[in-house]
């Protein structure tokens, strides 16, 4: 090293990203090792702004794969232990989801309801004729001629999932920046990660390398305000996760995909908003409609509703550093289906919208959780990351540690090579309705 | 239709892709579907220009996988059928591939022979002491100051795969190309598909269609010679399929990964070329060496060698319409290698080279080949496109029939829903030395 040339701190561990994944991540890495030098780096000027805060944020334990059921209850738990025990507040609210089926969709549900009751999954079956008691707002069965146009079909009965609800990924990631500070972790804001350094082992100082020949290592990661060196590098960054991987040639199995949100206002909902029946909040639960992927759920705080749907074929994997909500989506897409069963609804244009993207992993939409060399690898939440956040930080720092299991909030252990790139072992999820 | 407005011809099946997978897919739909009007476009010029091309051209069985066993042993008993029973010049040569092993690399093969024995699969241990006596070119302990710095191993024992060798893959496609089309099949070349187009199945005739609610149809092809209508669209475009598939939110788990091939000539190879012991044709088999992920084959015909490595971490995931090979690599990641082993290589530069994509699927490096509605998928070849074409392309028909079952060469069955997107049942590949 030349004379006079400062010398660069090299931290034990950079975790990219700061959004929920990446706060759970560190917060629980340096629980685990208090001795450890953990730094958190975010393009954002704060954590938990990019699609941490443009999320839905439902959280349900309606699965039937053993491994997503042990990721979300043990973190929604935890979430819960953190605002009643701990007395810091998370929004959470226990809403509720309420799927209203198609009879054919009811069916299905049938099939798989039974293994779910026995996994301790609480499950509420609403009749038809309850449910137009308990919603008057609903049209059970749309029969205008635009909804003859668009082929809508019969509500038969609803769903309630009860453990399920709502909660602020904010305060949930709060309450992790928060901890992870006490406890002498570091964070660095408007610190954009631009690419990996991967450096050889032993270094010849030769053009090129490192070379085919060459042992590997991760020396850290490039940004807009220098190199930042690291033993171990941690990727949290989301749908943004190939930008820095591709590069290097690692196949993370995620693709981005837009999800857009709006936000819907007006005295016209409040009856909606008010619904009793479904949960102690008498607020309607999160709501799913039948085809079509439209689904809301009430924000009581600022007396609105969020409405997105689900894209499927037809939606493009691109990511996009400032995706936008695209209005028209709201007005094809969102409005002719969520008019036709609540009308209420009619009207009523977006007061806000804004988009952020998932980060799927079309393999089995299951996160993964997975070491290479000295990266780890906490991407491919796929939707459920806020759910699920917990657990996956846990499952990342036993990880670090080299451990065979990892401990999970409520006295539950998982593998932790289930969640690897290559021999998952996730289980087939079909609660997929 | 407007008066005087050209009908659009609609094809029964339009596979995009005249490479090896693509024929192989033409071809065999049209055998099993004389009716069907079939057309095969690409944007090149010719038949299997790409990276059918561009690949090192060699064929093997040597797979522990039950799924790439069948996928390749019928393929090469169909190449071979090809060439001795119907006559027809594939510049087939079982001249073996040559596994030089490690000490190391050796116990994990013995943990895997039996198996692969087991299972018909003709191997042939070559003991260290036999190794230098039959070639007199390799150096089994590198021992100069170089290979000491690149940390060079002993080379233990060679395992040959006898039923292994190299093909002239232009041959197989000219092969399908020339009996698809004399059964009645089209083909259309400088003919570039830019993008899928994907239709509500009830069009409505709005703006942004079709939307989230609708039922959706892919109509076929736009080109930069037109509009291509199509009753199934079959994507057989290998690396370059996320380019179309990505735009309509289909993940079809591919990512490209550039692959080099230099072409070394020299007399000072003439005794490495006519090695014996091997082979009929008393030439070096397709050869592999020790870490580092260097091999070579022999070109008979045009007296040279092709030499390659496989990239693993560090070379980028990235597509470019024209992949250029890169001199440095040779110089700085195959040279030090391959000249250390084999002297005979001291001094030679490439006389040529050339670059092509492999079309990887990460999660278990096995072809893809499934159905999304009416599009019909034969992708992530993962570098063993060649020796699996025939195989794909018969699940490809079967998948179009909606056959439970391919039936591939050697009365061999194979269940078609096997190598598709979700649920895929490929078994553990563990012959990856």
């Amino acid at each position: 090293m030349l004379s006079g040339m400062k010398e660069q701190k090299q931290w034990d561990v950079l975790v990219i990203g700061a959004g929920i994944i990446g706060l759970s991540t560190a917060y629980h890495i340096k629980q685990d090792n208090p001795d450890l030098s953990v730094l958190v780096i975010d393009r954002s000027n704060a954590a938990a702004q990019a699609d941490t805060a443009k999320s839905m944020a439902a959280i349900r334990d309606t699965f039937t794969s053993e491994t997503n059921r042990l990721l979300a209850k043990s973190s929604i738990e935890f979430y819960q232990h953190v605002q009643s025990e701990l007395h810091v507040n998370l929004n959470l609210e226990l809403i509720g989801y309420l799927w209203l089926l198609t009879e054919r969709e009811f069916k299905t549900f049938e099939s798989i309801e039974a293994g779910m009751r026995k996994q301790g999954i609480r499950l509420r079956t609403v009749e038809r004729k309850d449910l137009a008691g308990l919603i008057p707002d609903l049209v059970l069965d749309p029969a205008s001629e635009q909804s003859k146009i668009i082929g809508m079909v019969s509500i038969h009965k609803g769903v309630q999932g009860l453990d399920c609800g709502v909660v602020s990924p904010e305060l949930i990631a709060k309450f992790y920046e928060d901890e992870f500070k006490k406890s002498g972790g570091e964070l660095q804001f408007s610190t954009e990660a631009k690419s990996l350094r991967l450096e050889a082992k032993n270094k010849l100082d030769l053009p090129g390398e490192p070379y085919v020949w060459q042992e590997k290592v991760f020396a850290g990661a490039e940004t807009n305000r220098g190199f930042i060196k690291a033993d171990t590098v941690v990727i949290a960054t989301g749908a943004r996760a190939p930008v820095l991987l591709d590069p290097l040639g690692i196949d993370c199995l995620v693709k981005a995909k837009k999800r857009q949100i709006f936000q819907v206002k007006g005295n016209a909902l409040d009856r909606l908003m008010n619904t009793k029946g479904f949960n102690d909040l008498n607020t309607i639960p999160f709501t799913i409609l039948p085809r079509g992927g439209v689904y809301f759920r009430p924000v009581r705080g600022e007396k609105s509703f969020w409405v997105a749907a689900a894209d499927d074929l037809g939606r493009a994997f691109a990511f996009d550093d400032e995706p936008m909500a695209e209005e028209t989506y709201f007005t094809y897409n969102i409005y002719p289906i969520l008019s036709e069963y609540f009308p209420c609804f009619a009207n009523l244009r977006p007061a806000n919208s804004w988009a952020g993207f998932y980060d799927i992993n079309s393999v089995d939409s299951t996160p993964i959780i997975d070491r290479i060399d000295n990266c780890i690898l906490t991407v491919g939440m796929s939707g459920s990351g806020i759910m699920k956040a917990d657990a996956v930080g846990r499952m990342a720092a036993a990880i670090l540690k080299g451990k065979a299991e990892a401990a999970l909030y409520g006295e539950r252990r998982i593998s932790t090579t289930r969640l690897g790139l290559t021999n998952r072992s996730v289980g087939k999820e079909e609660f997929v309705i």
